[in-house]
């Protein structure tokens, strides 16, 4: 009732009659949204309003601030990834956006599964870009480095980049983003970026490396809508400049923010598993890694740090 | 008739029936499929027989040969590579092959026109390989030269690797190879290599680079089955390698018959156009180019040999 009124006042005692509730239960009910992050403001004489919502979304005003294109926004979809790709194989424009505000069968990398309860973030970004899929990975590095500024900004905490995909704070998973394309040999079809975001979220337990919400890391919720827009504004103008100067425009911001930077690391490949010290990124997005076979670049794999460089 | 007889002979009086001809116009019919390349052997007292033939393909033939799967034989289709996209987003198996004998509407790289006649090899292979990505966009460079060797061991002509993904033979365009995938960022769903090579067909007119046909260039027909049988078998081993070593292992055998090696050339990219030496291939299939600004390698592109530098 709220939320339809569009930020006028309702009176305690409408809001009792519409709910079938005492006036008191009303304001219990609001103390407890207020608790969840509602921004609630409430006077004797004119009643409650809605100044702010966690986790409203209003997709009327993303139109703007997007990529240019209206957004889809489900309750709930099993992927948020399949559904975007049914659409990109449909001929869907670039910046089209498909939303969930939980997804039943989520998925991570190499397939694996990513828990999306209500309260996070889970959306899938349809790109047309103008590079050769060879670039397309290394996007994925780029929409990380616009999440962590971001997240830096929103919570003051220091949010770094877990090469090739990730968000971490304080050595906890926060964001992860996954891409997926069809192309040919110089062309890119259509590129489909996943982002999960843990939000307002309670994370997911017992994972490796730990996960965390920003709910979870500063006591507070956090407004879902002005961090969407915030990153999607960041990151139109990050794909313009990757489309016309490629990664080593983002070579150094994505260094400063690296996680793990001079650690030393474990890093998995499909041609095996190798250890050496993070030295940073390469002007296309591959780690540097100093071994003892000397600096080698990875294009692909996974990092952990190794066992006895575990402190933080 | 002489096909469905199966390598049994076929008397003229029989054909003659079958086909409401005279028997001299059976003979006359003889010899002009002979002159196309039908090997038809002709006794007065038994009649013909059908030995080999150039367009005929034994598909049932073909699955020991290729990668172990069935054949997918279309008389005409509108693209070998549209049908088998179809077919490997409902999940199709590595090995999949769909050829047409005349494509209405082929197409090249960037979406080009590619004229496909009856008489020459036109079709599409799907493959699911464990490799990242970024190194899907070489595998055309392994297949072409592939067919460079297949092409060389058939008609003893010189046939070269035209960088990226070409098969030339005197400068003239002879085959042409084209992939398109679905991946993530560290795993490939699936790989459709498409592949044309001119073989007893009439080449289209007035390309750039021009184009030929091997009957063209030979005066002779060649049979299709042969020269798909040969290459399918050295493809298969060439897959395995890839996966397990990558274009290291074929970066020596590529050089070796890399037209255009050592001479002066317009490579265009996205990026824009640069003019170089051709040196070679660097592991990981990129050309490398000696420019005015020093040695470079591409990724991708387009190269023609630099206006003065045009005689073969």
């Amino acid at each position: 009732m709220l939320r339809n009124a569009r930020g006028r006042y309702v009176s305690g005692s409408r809001l009792a009659a519409g709910l079938c509730l005492t006036r008191a239960a009303i304001h219990k009910q609001v103390v407890r949204l207020r608790e969840w992050g509602y921004d609630i403001t409430g006077t004797n004489r004119k009643g409650y309003r809605l100044e702010n919502s966690p986790q409203a979304l209003d997709t009327d005003r993303f139109r703007a601030a997007s990529l240019g294109r209206p957004i889809c926004h489900f309750p709930s979809l099993g992927s948020t990834q399949d559904e975007l790709k049914e659409r990109a194989l449909a001929g869907a424009p670039q910046g089209t956006l498909v939303l969930a505000d939980e997804q039943t069968s989520g998925r991570g990398r190499m397939g694996r599964r990513w828990l999306s309860p209500r309260g996070g973030l889970w959306f899938s970004l349809l790109l047309r870009p103008a590079i050769p899929p060879a670039q397309v990975p290394a996007l994925a590095l780029v929409a990380a480095l616009d999440w962590a500024m971001v997240l830096r900004r929103a919570t003051g905490l220091p949010a770094c980049v877990k090469w090739p995909n990730d968000v971490w704070i304080d050595n906890r998973k926060v964001a992860g983003i996954l891409t997926e394309m069809s192309s040919e040999m110089d062309r890119v079809h259509w590129v489909v970026l996943g982002v999960g975001v843990n939000i307002n979220n309670p994370s997911p337990r017992g994972m490796t490396p730990p996960a965390a919400s920003l709910r979870e890391m500063t006591g507070k919720p956090f407004y879902r809508q002005a961090l969407l827009e915030d990153w999607l504004k960041r990151f139109a103008g990050s794909l313009r400049r990757y489309q016309r100067d490629g990664f080593s425009a983002f070579r150094r911001d994505c260094e400063e923010c690296l996680s793990m930077k001079g650690r030393t690391v474990v890093c998995e490949t499909a041609q095996g598993t190798v250890a050496g010290r993070v030295e940073g990124i390469d002007g296309e997005g591959r780690l540097l890694l100093r071994t003892a076979a000397g600096l080698r670049r990875f294009g692909e794999g996974a990092i952990r740090l190794k066992k006895g460089d575990e402190r933080a």
